[in-house]
């Protein structure tokens, strides 16, 4: 199964890299930067999970321009977060951040036009196509990363730093932070793939459970594990005085609502038809993630 | 005609004000610092054009989303370039710029929101009108505002920061940084107002020579009017050790090469069926602007 699962991840990779070229002429410093956080590799979990769920709902054509175009939100929300005014972070997944390598200016521009090019590669496909289900698609992932989803909880997350908050606010701010982005990827597949509306329904809680399961096994890691095996600096939340789920629960009451939360999700799948054996595989190996 | 034109934008500042509400519960501070780039004024010229595009060629719906999405994507570059690691400017329109009200970061954030928020509001209109044509509009911005535009045309613009260029390369960072999104905005208004391809290519035409139009005498301004009159600093090109018409010709020769660009502007507008002479007006108004 984790072999099937790198298979997957290998083609990811290599769509990402065809989609978009680390060069483009005199444009080239600009192309240069967007790719090198683009290519730093990451788990690829967003596009995995798209196109897990595209397939189990009986997808069988290409949606590379979907899986390019939520890796490229994602990998811009990383560039923008690490500036120095914002994490201040130097190292990302084992690499100095963008701005340390292109300045701050490009890694801004460079943020801006990963944005820019998810939206524009995901129309002009939805255009070829001539398919308004691939402008839903795209719609979700609008909503999902926008004022009223990623960058919404990216606010709440800055306001809450230092300040003591209730656990209500912490579950909104990763619902908004990083659950709306991991359950729009399994919601977009589901759409593309062109799943029953129960399907849709089923695989976007699905989603939602799982992001949340990805966010507290994050705060853990941060917690417990090593910069080595993390490819970024621990400690991190302490640094930033963030509230996380270790400001109310111990590690191991941690592991327990994670594994209750990944029996839910895994819940969700029965109401799909087709085979959704990887996607419960992606569920369990996300409570025992080590990076 | 002038007093025609300032209706126009009114009514644009009010569905400006309409659809994206300065405060929105939790993520208020977000929505005010958006809010605060997007009502601070401006001529509001991409919205105009492209409401004058759209009507030049028999539409007669609203557009709301798109007058928006144009002028928030606009907002959102400004924001972004008044930022300390990118031109450092205090001042805007008028006002303190976004980050020395809110902080940097929240600038950031409004930036990404702003231009995330575009094509939101745009998909979601498109899918409401299930129109492929509308999907069209939102691809053409996208187009335009991305890494082989506007921001490629940053990307130029920074790294001929105290360079010496030759005026191709001038041309080419004005064609990408403030052509494309004029010419779009023009592009725009006839494909959603359903144009035939001759118009659509005469109008993109018109718009492309308005964009050289204004970057012209953008330069010229910035070199003569004052600070009060423009309401932003003066001489920030110099400061920059920016690459202007200015390090190529004199001020009377600037003036020169803008009223012909009008004129070519203007015979563009002969091949469009409908009324043009609100088109027409603003290309001469461009000229004379002294803000």
């Amino acid at each position: 199964m984790e072999n099937k699962l790198e298979l997957y991840r290998e083609r990811i990779e290599n769509q990402i890299k065809e989609a978009i070229p680390n060069n483009h002429g005199s444009f080239g410093e600009l192309y240069e930067a967007m790719a090198y956080s683009l290519y730093a590799g990451g788990k690829r979990i967003r596009p995995l999970l798209m196109q897990l769920a595209y397939e189990a709902v009986g997808g069988k054509e290409t949606i590379t321009p979907y899986l390019c175009a939520i890796e490229m939100i994602h990998t811009y929300s990383l560039i923008h977060d690490d500036l120095p005014a914002m994490d201040n972070d130097d190292l990302r997944r084992g690499k100095p951040t963008n701005h340390k390598v292109f300045g701050e200016a490009t890694a801004i521009l460079a943020g801006d036009a990963l944005l820019n090019g998810a939206f524009e590669m995901m129309l002009e496909d939805a255009l070829n196509q001539d398919d308004m289900n691939r402008v839903r698609a795209a719609h979700v992932l609008a909503e999902a990363s926008g004022a009223r989803g990623m960058i919404g909880g990216q606010i709440l997350d800055m306001q809450s730093e230092g300040k003591q908050i209730d656990k209500d606010t912490l579950d909104s701010i990763h619902l908004h932070k990083t659950g709306a982005l991991i359950a729009a990827a399994v919601h977009m597949g589901a759409l593309l793939g062109g799943a029953s509306s129960n399907e849709v329904t089923a695989l976007t809680f699905y989603g939602k459970y799982l992001g949340k399961v990805f966010q507290i096994i994050d705060d853990v890691l941060d917690a417990t594990s090593t910069v080595e095996e993390l490819g970024k600096p621990i400690h991190s939340d302490m640094k930033n005085e963030k509230n996380t789920y270790l400001s109310f629960y111990d590690v191991d009451t941690c592991y327990s609502i994670a594994e209750e939360l990944t029996t839910k999700a895994i819940k969700c799948l029965e109401r799909v038809e087709g085979d959704t054996s990887l996607l419960e595989h992606v569920a369990f190996s996300l409570v025992q993630r080590r990076n």
